[in-house]
């Protein structure tokens, strides 16, 4: 069957984001939270820490006391006594008087402040066993809460501390062991269905006879979904026969939240995709061409399923889910190009995201490009650069090659953007660059 | 007991890191080997694709046929038949032919070129039911090898490919699939040991009486751990017992590749980390004390354990293991930064990496400062950022507030060094970001 491209911009197609929805959502332990989208807005009940607490090893004392303290005019303090660690202070302090107290130590009434250790000298002779003396003399003055965190500074009790559609940093769940809070609800981890196509790919431990080759998009799509932190479920390789893709696509939709298709998305005369897709249920194509290089023949469906994931019949409740469903072209620098500045949107707006993250700004790295690039106007470019360190400047160098070697993505720090209505960008110019990278 | 640091430069610490080893290897799938460090090298067996490929829709040709065509003076060329994907075409050109051909396809022999059906036009009837006409009209030359992979072109038989010691991204993976090498020589995941210590702790589902605290450290650091793709092994709270910490200490080394305690690194009172780790059998403290802030009271020592952390007594082959063990602070703010900036090297020393990744200067996110940072001279200093997006500009806005508040630490999207020379930092300047990122 034949076909003509209707082609949209990256913008037009991101706008496409909010037609999904996030998927369902569980209840974990925070032990087990750790990169999870949060699923409710947590407000503290509580002021943390709680208590006025010691940031410096010193001596906690009404600031007052030390009003005027100098090297050459040290303020005299008694020592009431020593704070344990982890126990409330058996004693109070008043104008001239101060307890010793370590790093995290609790101040005992009266005090506001912490003088260091390092500014202070104890009087007399050495510290006796009880660990303070009669006498403190202080070289410095402090501010009220100096060297302190006050006692609801970190939270107060009823404020909002985390988001909905906050993503669960190791910060964020320290957070939630300062609150107590050992339960969370987060979005489920999608799982993303990954199907080859093509009569020429055949499994990566077979021996490829000429003309065919070994299936890399199936890995390569698997480690980008991995890397997103949502689950693939591999459907293997279907032969270019409609109804073979038919009935992997229908069972992929049933089983996963998000299909992938490599490879068929174009206009060719073996391009089945978009025909499987018209054919499928409740199914709409929403874009078939996207204004990007490479990436052009792209496909994007939604389609409604009558299982969510996990095997749950949703039409038995009277609903549907709507699924997203993409073709991707076969290259395979082509599919993980396109997966990494289309899919992964939608991708973000399953795992339930509330703001793009990702391919936001503050992701890209700025780096100076190091020749002239040609790029041809309306259409928005991807150009595979490497990273070059020069002392302090880092420096990105185009990646000469045709989409469809793999080893130019081996070689690729990151994908330069050029926008559409560039001709093209020069030497030296400061690029910003989508990285590919592979730690976090 | 009574201390001192001997402070070090973090330049000095690092130098530490060849101190230490990679974890044993192990072989694995390839589908199970994302983010793995590779533990040999890789060398190709074969040429890559093995077989001149196309690269667009079009018509391959001997690139001498269309010298000279163009819109107002086409070439006419005889087709000889149309190339099925995946199979080798059962026909070859010369001069003055041409074999239709799909994107992947495998050039006919004789053919060096593609010409896109773009710029082609079937002369006479359309296309008949094998997809082919017997006259093309060419509009446009090309060049040799132009439209089309080279059987060499993407690796070439006995080329290495991959070194030892490379991150195993999407791509590197995607490559071994196309090369047929399923099984992969991979270094382990590490499994971190973690320890709390203090009096003030409280189990995170226990309500904290006044002056305690929650264990905040085990889950920050265990998702740091997790975050570098290493394995968290929590050993609990610890009292400021000797006994008992040291027991901790002994276990954790004996079970896992490396361990943090935080808490008790300073040299106050209860301040025991030193002390235990001098006493533990064949281990040396390297550091005690680092210039950077926060985190100056860290500790480093290494430690020999008769087991891998998989429980094989290496003794009884006459070799034992050498470990990491870490005294951090137990400020959740700097025993975070601590682990950032110092710690993680030498977790991908113990991964295999070949060179330092997370925090090499490619992974830094350039950012103009929003205001005057002012900073003491002699020591490395880490303040807490959040980004703040203006049109196409980033910029850094310091967090003010005190190292204990894990709210500055929720509200960061990096961190900005500043150089032990330098006095401060000035508003506008373009200054580099350690980023603390969820997504990689």
């Amino acid at each position: 069957m034949s076909h003509f491209f209707k082609v949209q911009s990256l913008e037009q197609v991101m706008q496409l984001v909010s037609e999904f929805e996030a998927v369902a959502t569980e209840t974990l332990h925070i032990s087990k939270a750790y990169r999870r989208l949060l699923a409710k807005d947590i407000y503290s009940d509580q002021d943390i820490p709680g208590f006025k607490r010691a940031t410096m090893d010193g001596y906690a004392i009404y600031s007052g006391s030390s009003f005027g303290a100098s090297e050459s005019n040290p303020a005299w303090l008694e020592v009431k006594g020593s704070i344990l660690m982890g126990e409330r202070p058996n004693f109070s302090v008043e104008l001239g008087q101060a307890g010793k107290i370590s790093t995290g130590g609790m101040l005992p009434d009266g005090a506001d402040s912490v003088v260091m250790v390092e500014h202070t000298e104890v009087v007399g002779s050495s510290e006796d066993k009880e660990n303070y003396s009669p006498t403190v003399e202080i070289y410095k003055s402090v501010a009220p809460l100096q060297n302190v965190i006050d006692k609801d500074e970190d939270f107060k009790k009823g404020e909002k501390i985390l988001e909905a559609g906050t993503i669960l940093r190791p910060q964020e769940i320290g957070l939630m062991a300062a609150l107590g809070i050992s339960e969370l609800a987060v979005y489920k981890i999608p799982k993303i269905g990954i199907i080859s196509t093509g009569d020429e790919i055949v499994p990566i431990d077979q021996t490829p006879q000429h003309g065919k080759v070994r299936d890399i998009n199936s890995y390569t799509l698997a480690g980008l979904v991995i890397e997103a932190g949502a689950e693939p479920v591999l459907y293997g390789i279907v032969k270019d026969d409609k109804d073979a893709l038919y009935q992997a696509c229908r069972a992929a939709l049933d089983e996963t939240d998000m299909v992938l298709i490599s490879g068929g998305s174009s206009v060719g005369v073996r391009d089945f995709t978009v025909d499987i897709l018209s054919l499928l249920k409740d199914t709409k194509i929403l874009v078939h061409g996207i204004s990007i290089s490479p990436g052009k023949p792209t496909i994007l469906a939604k389609s409604a399923s009558s299982f969510d994931s996990t095997g749950f019949d949703s039409s038995s409740a009277g609903y549907s889910k709507i699924k997203p469903i993409w073709g991707l072209p076969g290259h395979v620098v082509s599919a993980m190009v396109v997966f990494k500045v289309v899919v992964l949107p939608f991708l973000q707006r399953l795992q339930g995201l509330s703001s793009f993250g990702q391919n936001s700004s503050s992701q890209l790295i700025r780096a100076k490009l190091t020749r002239n690039v040609a790029s041809a106007q309306g259409r928005r470019e991807f150009v595979r650069v490497r990273f070059i360190k020069e002392r302090d400047d880092l420096f990105a160098q185009p990646i000469l090659g045709k989409s469809g070697l793999i080893r130019t993505m081996v070689m690729a720090d990151g994908l330069l953007e050029i926008d559409e209505n560039r001709e093209g960008l020069e030497k030296g110019e400061i690029v910003n660059i989508i990285p590919l990278r592979a730690f976090s």
